[in-house]
């Protein structure tokens, strides 16, 4: 095994002590960077997922060209609904389609089990690959969604405005509803114990839909199985970050839920939910995305901001608080990294 | 004057002593019900808004057919920009289209600043119509857009999916930005004022975007004009109401900002969020609108923990956390108005 030459985010992930703060950027490996959109004129989404050179190339573009303190293998969530035998298409500038919903049942039954080093071999060779050809630069990142997000993906056929697929799911069969969350929770569980087992340094679980729930839905619907998942991952000292968009009620629990790292969007106070469950888990985040549209000064400012609401101390990874948005200068968020790494020092003496 | 017959509504807004907790439910007069669709496909959702005998026919739609405790003026937050200028297309399932939207400072410039007598007349006589046919029967809730919801659509041009437009122009044009916000705040402070003075009993501002925000932007550019309008809209007793969706970290400063009840979304407790500001102001909310789509079971059960989350006393107005979706069967929407009226009883004796 390659020695990691920074492994500043596992040991912030690990609240251990670091020279600066951390940084990577969710959807790093994106359209927001000429070169990755190059990759992309050649080939569709799906075809990169599945391309593991591909996989690796755009993986490690913003390495290179961005300079973030991490990783994540170039994937996407709905790998596990297509493995469980979902026809899966994504269209330009609309999102994702799952074909067929689940809508009963029968739906249910009719899904497969996974055994990803078969149904998702060709994820599990971006991750060897693109470990291999960062050769311990930084850590590599690997991910999944969770079974509620999963889930609601698979019951709406896709994005969805109103939600009301997959609410009239759980409320009118719930029992259903659960035999399908124990599924994919299964899936997940095994699937990111095989990234770990391909190389993957961490992993991190995107609950992007938890929001849509009340406080008391969120635990049964989705924070059960992120701790189910958790607990039957197959790992050594690997952290486990989970994202949970929008989840303001639950912090407590969620902090308990085995997680090393939550993950909080831009509508948390970093300082105030530090202070709640700071002691427990390390935190990642959290700035508005839409301050890569802003000028340098401001960047640098809301930065400096996202930083001071931390304070001192090990314990914070530097992210936006979702995803970077596709029509954002890659200077912009190459100035970010640059600021975070230059002015994090002070916070670590 | 007529005396109202129900003023359960106003009561509780004024946390004054009620014999139950009055009910009524955002978008009541809408597309779930099918004497609103009779109505709706004689003429298009614009010449309903201006033509005061239809607005006033849907607005009294709910009271008859689902027993809600108050009415609300049947019209659209976007009647502020259309008045100021901008051209406003409603397009069938996809929502408003507002034409030539704002981008900058010269933009601003040519909006006009309104007078609700002129510009917004039928509004105006949709009050007072409506206020006449109801007879006394229940109060009449009028309300506008908060200026930050305002802009947004105004600067989006329409809804959106990614808001970036919107983020540039705070952050790019922030100054430009203000400018907006004020000229905005005047008319909706204007707006109000002439709607309480044609016969509204209370107003609702609906801050339906304030949850994009960061906490400190949500202070900067949303809260401080909501703040300016309620300090200066002329009423005597009306109560105001805020509806801030998703803007969960701001709630103390939400509660200081000079409205008389705070409407919550469905991720809040009501519980937790009375012990932080139910001393201050009343509550309203906040059952998830999807539950509607359960059965009857699940319905009463939903809502009666709704009813417990707050617990004994005033100072709470059911409602929705959301507006009712327009797929729910009004039968529905109507058993949960009797399971509210009934089972609250025993929370203020």
């Amino acid at each position: 095994m390659i020695k990691l030459q920074n492994d500043l985010f596992l040991r912030a992930c690990k609240k251990m002590d670091v020279e600066r703060t951390p940084i990577w950027i969710m959807r790093q490996a994106g359209r927001y960077l000429p070169e990755y959109r190059a990759v992309r004129e050649k080939s569709d989404f799906i075809t990169m997922c599945k391309t593991p050179e591909l996989a690796a190339e755009v993986t490690i573009q913003p390495i290179d060209l961005i300079g973030v303190d991490a990783a994540i293998i170039f994937s996407d969530i709905l790998v596990i609904p297509e493995a469980m035998g979902m026809k899966l298409e994504m269209i330009e500038s609309r999102g994702p389609k799952l074909y067929d919903p689940i809508r009963n049942a029968d739906d249910v039954i009719r899904l497969r089990e996974i055994d990803p080093t078969k149904n998702l071999k060709y994820v599990l060779e971006a991750v060897s690959l693109t470990k291999r050809e960062l050769n311990g630069r930084v850590p590599l990142i690997g991910f999944a969604g969770s079974p509620w997000t999963l889930m609601t993906y698979m019951v709406e056929g896709g994005g969805s405005k109103s939600f009301s697929e997959i609410k009239k799911f759980i409320y009118n069969q719930p029992k259903t509803a659960h035999t399908l969350l124990h599924k994919i929770a299964d899936a997940v569980a095994d699937y990111l114990s095989a990234k770990i087992e391909a190389g993957a340094d961490a992993v991190q679980i995107f609950d992007t839909w938890g929001g849509l729930l009340s406080p008391l839905d969120f635990e049964e619907f989705s924070l059960y199985y992120i701790e189910k998942i958790i607990s039957r991952i197959k790992r050594k000292d690997e952290p486990v970050i989970v994202f949970a968009k929008g989840v303001h009620n639950n912090l407590k629990k969620l902090a308990n839920c085995g997680a090393d790292v939550i993950g909080l969007d831009w509508t948390m106070e970093l300082g105030k939910v530090r202070s709640q469950i700071g002691s427990k888990v390390a935190l990642q985040g959290n700035l508005d995305p839409t301050i890569l549209y802003a000028n340098k000064e401001k960047i640098k400012a809301e930065a400096v901001k996202v930083l001071e609401s931390y304070g001192n101390g090990s314990g914070h990874i530097f992210n936006l608080g979702h995803g970077i948005l596709p029509d954002v200068l890659p200077e912009n968020a190459k100035f970010l990294v640059e600021v975070v790494k230059e002015e994090s020092k002070i916070f670590h003496r």
